[in-house]
């Protein structure tokens, strides 16, 4: 069942990963429907049944407060890896006939991977050191984290640098996109394709004699064909040359773009991987209480896919309404007549004469037309739905997270909660 | 040591992989030199005396008359198992929640992976099966043969979408490129990476429980890491917008690209994978009169590399000099600016008012300047070269072939070679 946000008349519902939660809580498939911005009493009271089948705490209590999930210091602990990491790349004896190529290589990879916010790459050894036991948290095991938080960062640069050909950005992280570079056109897209082999050889050196290397190869591949079919799915939204098809805008629909597009490799990629350096495998041995370690990690794809489509979800208002200073790219979404939970929530609310202004404008990459869909969001009142969207999804994905096993520290969860709630880049 | 042909005054030497060579066959490092098309007397001295180290044959033996590699019956064995590859990559209940996405991969994959030559995808199952002991060729064996070739063929679709895209080329396979369709444009590149991630699936799904499978993944991903390595040496030396740098277009160089971006995907990555169906599996394994797997792998590779290598000439003059109704392609290389082996040799033989000729017009699309330097090319005499190069290349490889050790089944790369000797497309 898809997880997502649903409109309901003028209101919103969330329909959560039911058929997973019903089986870990209760068995009895309750509390399928809880309201983000309540419409009726009635969803108010499967709101409530769900909070009763909680087994950690009440709703109500403040949200846990752990600070900023990735402190300055971590940052610059994690960065101190990455001339390894480039060096593992590039190093003399590999491929030492192709001099040029790896020098090219070396200059891909600094450009490209490093100047994000990191945070992908970060949650790996945040969440190895709250999930695993005492005694595995060595500084070599950090270290291993780290690395594996760099093959996660190759990995995106990789999406990214693609991304920005297919969409024509001009800038990523306040610099001129890859592909703009010393008239680098199309064969940027190579440098795409290095960036992800990066992630393999990565994966070698460093894991081949772990237990759970074949785990992490396949979470890795798995990973990359449900991005591609994200992708894929968001780019039939829109097809290039074409108007969009504004009738396929639809909430279910915008859904299942971002959990794929975005929320599996963001969110539940560098948990998973952290997981299983914390020797929970996705096999069924049994853990805790009966619950198994594939279960566990059922557990966490739930929430953190979930949490991924609300990442999502701000990064399209950020597109259009962030400051281009902060976020470090110009965005492009209305322009290239992305499938936006923007565009969505307008045209769910908007009158004939409103959906005209999106038919005729929305796609068109003049800034006239920008404009004027931009005016008919202030319209409709998005800015203010979306802070009633990300207060009210805040709160309900606190609700999951408590709702979540004991298997596995929630502080986890709420930790990437915090870090992501009221982002403004 | 780089392989491969390099200029000496205006005739051609064969400079063999002799780290190689010398320590399988003799361990001296004799017979460093062999003539292409001979200058000297002293290099058809060190030629014979390589023959003489040859355990197999004599030199002057007629070729293997292995008929053709892949008769059409063959042909039509492999592609009765391509609608399973397609089911096995969009069937219902993966990623079933997003059906637009999945139908869309099977028209990517229907589009894409078909219609070439299909040498790479047939070349795994007839070498297993000269080079697996008779009780492993069975029925079932030859059906997961054919599958890994499915699995280079999306390798092969992979690298060709995103090629057409990065060369502006207009046709492929006797169809418009892929990117030409529907206006698909840059999203391309999107299904390009549907296609890469194809074969990480297939694999999983039908070799997960082989004891080859780590070796296969890790194959695939070497071979994808050293082809966008000499993709990104070749697009270095025409850099988009820019004249192409002549400067940096030496034999040396262009032999390392065509090993790089060619041959080790299409000619080693076949037989290496049905090495490790047979058993062989880059291991210290002892197998024939003290040669190891790995050795056998090595040698292998070191021949194959040498094949991919004078593939790619072919393919370069082909570009320029084939019958596009054959090819099914048109060919960009000159008005792209591209480092081939006409390109070099023309460089090599050119006088100063000649190199001007090259200098002006090399890398400009525009007709009168592709016709230009196709008139240069002419009037140097690359054509004959090309056909004394096919011949001489030809028997060198054939006296490799019967250099490697007794432990591989030499017909395996025969039979290679009589497919692409005086190929027209």
């Amino acid at each position: 069942m898809m997880s997502g946000i649903r409109s309901v008349g003028r209101g919103w519902v969330w329909v959560g990963h039911l058929a997973g939660h019903s089986r870990s809580l209760s068995g009895q498939g309750q509390g399928r429907l809880h309201t983000l911005i309540p419409t009726t009493a009635a969803t108010f009271s499967s709101h409530n049944r769900l909070c009763q089948l909680s087994n950690v705490a009440p709703v109500d209590l403040p949200p846990a407060k752990t600070g900023h999930a990735a402190p300055l210091d971590k940052k610059r602990e994690f960065m101190s890896v990455f001339p390894d990491i480039v060096r593992d790349l590039t190093e003399v004896g590999t491929h030492s006939d192709i001099p040029d190529a790896q020098k090219w290589y070396a200059k891909v990879l600094q450009y490209n991977a490093v100047g994000g916010k990191m945070n992908r790459g970060l949650a790996v050894s945040l969440s190895f050191k709250l999930l695993a036991a005492p005694d595995l948290v060595t500084p070599e095991n950090i270290r291993l984290a780290y690395i594996l938080g760099w093959c996660i960062e190759l990995l995106q640069s990789f999406f990214l640098v693609a991304d920005d050909i297919i969409d024509g950005s001009k800038m990523r992280r306040g610099k001129p996109a890859w592909y703009l570079n010393d008239n680098l056109g199309l064969g940027a897209f190579n440098d795409a394709i290095l960036l992800e082999a990066g992630v393999y050889k990565l994966l070698q050196k460093h894991f081949r004699d772990a237990p759970y290397y074949m785990d992490m190869l396949e979470l890795f591949h798995e990973m990359t064909l449900k991005t591609a079919l994200g992708q894929a799915l968001d780019l039939l939204s829109c097809p290039a040359g074409q108007r969009p098809n504004l009738s396929k805008f639809t909430m279910e629909r915008y859904n299942a773009i971002v959990k794929y597009k975005t929320a599996y490799y963001s969110f539940y990629l560098p948990v998973a991987l952290s997981m299983y350096m914390a020797g929970i495998r996705n096999t069924d041995n049994v853990r805790v209480a009966g619950i198994t370690d594939r279960e566990l990690h059922r557990q966490a794809r739930t929430i953190l896919v979930e949490m991924g489509q609300f990442f999502q979800v701000q990064d399209d208002y950020l597109d259009c309404f962030g400051d281009s200073s902060v976020t470090g790219k110009v965005g492009t979404d209305i322009g290239e007549g992305k499938c936006t939970w923007l565009s969505v929530v307008a045209l769910q609310r908007a009158s004939p004469s409103q959906r005209r202004i999106m038919e005729e404008h929305y796609g068109n990459p003049e800034q006239e037309s920008v404009n004027k869909v931009k005016a008919l969001y202030m319209e409709l009142g998005l800015p203010a739905t979306y802070r009633a969207y990300e207060d009210s999804t805040s709160s309900m994905i606190r609700i999951h997270i408590q709702q979540i096993s004991r298997g596995l520290n929630h502080n986890v969860f709420f930790k990437f909660l915090d870090k992501i709630h009221k982002r403004s880049s």
